[in-house]
């Protein structure tokens, strides 16, 4: 998959860009068939949503779900941002965000560079964010907003915000927000389950609570330049790969069709996924 | 302002009327200037988010602020209530509802006949909302969400959620909102200051957080049949009120132009109106 150059000049422009049902029905379903099984387990990579048993985000399933592990090794996904980046990636955070029906609680605005330079020490934002919807995303079901041209401004100062929902992130000030928003709007792209958001890791988003009876479940891969991986392992290794190799794509019908991929914690995390280290 | 056969119709289907831009920005301009001062007050009628201090709900400031309780005797808020309800109506309840930008937090699912039958004792669901939009609402700055037709079903079982915000709600459950859902889908009327909706009190609906830095302050007026007027004071006077007399519309140019009006709770609500009691 080569984006064409308008699209890369979109993207210069506004930061991200939408591809409505680039993926198939019957592709999504292999995946949606098996989040419920691995919402279910008690495992670390499991964040619940606070207060809540409803899982917030999944981290990690490429390592021990067969289908997501071909998912991780997508061409649709990873050559894109291979494209953009100029060089091979490596896996830095695989996630299954929930947003379930009725508890999904609200990201706020950030960043996504801003939590990998403050805790990993990722060098440059040479990363990206590919984002699929497992779910039709509509407006009622807490839609990621995107403030449109945010990621020319590079790193935002962010305070670590450890109390608003169950997740800590690096969040921007409402002040600063609201003079992004004043430039450059919002914008929340809506779809049908299978469409795919690539997006820069310095885009400014969020997304509110889901009070609707619909899951929005999305899969994100956040994929770094091999030659720009992280240098301090703070976050457990479910949450920041310490694994630099570069993904080597499967062909295009890797969903469809059975190939082989290593499942290295198919048996649970090792023991050492939760160590963390600042002297690393 | 008369309702037409068609509209009545339509609100006897789908439990609701949206009006955009009935009211001029001037108008709107009257009102709005009046909120700081009002929400900056710190006296019982003004209830604040959860942990933060921006105003959720200012109650009864048609007892004192003049724009307000010209607003209160509207013909264009008050006389389709009259018409749908055909009877005098009384005010029940006036409140302005703050949903700040950034910090505006969810209204759960709910019906409004809920509470005033639970906790105030009204007989029958013979009153009505009628809301005005002080700010544009638009999908980013949690818009009101209704489940159309579900005001056929009359009351609905409802649990009373003292917890998730600052407000205790009689809320509807998660399974029954997915069933109504499922039969009548999701609507969310957006539109600029001065839009204003007309819904039935058994109209099931929600409201998202708002997280963009949009304001969205809103007055709702609750009107309610004089002869269906509440039997019991368990809530303070300035939340649920006991001045059963009906309301006499001004002149529709009201906003724009003085008008005399009685402002009792000027100098501060009457000592009693926070009193309750079961035997009242």
């Amino acid at each position: 998959m080569r984006l064409t150059r308008e699209q890369v000049e979109r993207f210069e422009r506004d930061g991200y860009l939408f591809f409505p049902s680039l993926f198939s029905t019957a592709e999504m379903q292999v995946l949606s068939d098996q989040v419920p099984r691995l919402f279910a387990q008690h495992r670390p990579e499991n964040v619940r949503e606070k207060d809540r048993e409803a899982v917030r985000t999944n981290f990690a399933a490429h390592l021990y779900s067969r289908p997501f592990a071909r998912l991780a090794r997508h061409p649709r996904m990873v050559e894109p941002a291979m494209q953009l980046l100029d060089e091979a990636v490596y896996m830095h955070q695989f996630k299954i965000n929930g947003k379930m029906a009725f508890d999904g609680d609200v990201w706020q605005w950030h960043q996504d560079f801003g939590t990998w330079k403050n805790d990993d020490d990722m060098p440059e934002p040479r990363a990206m964010n590919v984002a699929i919807f497992l779910d039709e995303v509509n407006e009622f079901n807490g839609p990621l907003m995107f403030i449109p041209g945010s990621h020319k401004l590079g790193v935002i100062d962010a305070a670590h915000d450890t109390s608003t929902t169950s997740y800590p992130l690096w969040t921007i000030s409402h002040d600063t927000i609201a003079r992004l928003v004043d430039r450059g709007g919002i914008v929340a792209p809506k779809g049908p389950a299978g469409s795919m958001i690539l997006f820069h890791s310095c885009l400014v988003h969020a997304s509110t609570s889901n009070l609707s009876p619909w899951n929005r479940v999305s899969v994100y891969l956040s994929l770094c330049a091999v030659s720009n991986h992280i240098r301090r392992f703070k976050r457990p290794e479910y949450i920041a790969h310490r694994d630099f190799n570069p993904i080597e794509c499967l062909p295009d019908d890797c969903l469809l069709k059975e190939y082989e991929v290593a499942l290295p914690w198919k048996n649970g995390s090792p023991q050492d996924a939760g160590d963390t280290s600042l002297a690393a």
